[in-house]
């Protein structure tokens, strides 16, 4: 069972990144914007611009990805949690296993 | 007699996904925005894009999709309730029978 | 006399839809948004896109179709009470005489 | 003299509706948002589209029109009053003289 | 020295109409939405659609023409007073000498 | 050093006008809009069009032009102050050296 | 580890600008927007036009480039902080070093 996402959307998994800092002191969640990462899951076919044509998204499942907090839903699927958001919405991909940090 | 929708309009019929947890819990719903999946009872033939051409929709009568609380309206036919929904407001199509819970 | 709509405008004769449930119990409207259906009367050539061609309304004067309330404004002519919507603000077609209920 | 309207604005001549009903009671204006009827005095040329092309408007001078009361710009020209609308703004053409009576 | 307006924008000088009525009275200006008139004195080369082609304006300088009040932006040179406004904004051309009024 | 905008941003060194009335007297500034003239120092290579092409931007590095005061945004490099606006905030170029007011 | 930005982001290491006068002064920052400089480290391929067509950033990695306070999202990857920028959110390229200044 899984979910084929429609259009430009991407099923993302989150990933809590660590929160603690380098001398060992856990950071709390603060109530602003935090950019959030994630591992791509399955991605729609892409948008359909006004020419007819389709834009292919840029991430692939597997892809680790930045993104905005408030950026797509959240929906549970077989007790896991995913995000749904546009592929637009997506910030950046990240190249390599990282430490990064929500910014304060 | 059935409901033929228009443009890239969708008719669909909600499944409430099962509230009850591993262990037995039924949970309530909360006030929150609460994703929601149903089954897809008729879809129209497309958004017509600005150069004339029409994008025909990605999903078909039988599919199960997700889609938000908020999208769409609610009409009932025959003491049917049913959901009227535009085509980019379906998230993704559930691609076997889930277990697909609100997220909290 | 009549009225021709311009543009994708649509004129639309209201059908108070049976309030009455199975076992005879008549519901009062409430103050919530309610779908409502009517008759098609007139239909206006289209609209004009982007490229200069017309869309031709899907629509054809004698469908029953379904809108929101809020859609259009209405008008009195010949003592006769109309409601002027665009294309795009019809929901569906229903194809075949029906009891819709407007949803609670 | 006279006014030569631009682009797809339309000069109107608002007709008072007749306000008596058929028993002869005079129904006093509301505030509620009511259509208005007149007579077109001038066209504009046309709406100039995205692709350069000009949308020649559907209605001509003489034609009797309905439009929202809300719609367009009242100006005075020698006396008269006039109102200025965009050509979108016109709901329909009323084909024969009619007792239009404003909705309740 | 003089103004030469960019893209879509016409440089304008205000008329002031004739405010007295055929009687003699003086009418007071009111604080509600006034057409005004004025005489065009410059006009860009026009707005770029699109398609990378140019909209020339409809007017030309020598003009008499009637927009809104609220249109525009005043400016002064050389101890006039100027309005800059874009052609859209433009409601119509006098084409003869006029007793305009402003609408009460 | 220089500032080489991008699109179609424009550099614009701003010109007090003089405030002083043929009389002599000095009239100080209102905090009510209040248009403003500049130099041009650079100039982007202007906007690209939706059919990819660029619109040249119509002004050039040495022209006097006019904006609106809440046009743009205000930097400072080398100790000079530049205000940087979008080729479409510019509302004209002044053709000769002038005692250019801002309208009470 | 690096961040690849998808479509026209633009991925920018802030660079404090000297706030001491000539004199030696050190001026406190304000709460007023302020334009801030940084250097380009990594670039998008650019935003996908309504015809299909890419258009490249025109600026590339290693540019000092100059922004809006308010533009983009900061993002934390090993320790370092980043801003996320959208390639029309760039006011200008600085082309040598300079004592660029936020305006007061």
């Amino acid at each position: 069972m899984k979910l084929r996402p429609l259009n430009d959307r991407i099923i993302v998994k989150r990933i809590e990144a660590s929160r603690t800092t380098a001398s060992g002191i856990v950071i709390p969640d603060t109530a602003s914007e935090k950019p959030v990462q994630g591992e791509v899951i399955a991605v729609g076919p892409g948008k359909t611009l006004d020419n007819g044509n389709l834009r292919v998204p840029a991430v692939k499942a597997g892809d680790r990805v930045l993104f905005s907090t408030y950026a797509g839903q959240t929906v549970k699927l077989d007790g896991e949690e995913y995000l749904v958001v546009r592929e637009d919405e997506v910030l950046a991909i990240i190249e390599a296993a990282a430490d990064l940090k929500k910014a304060a």
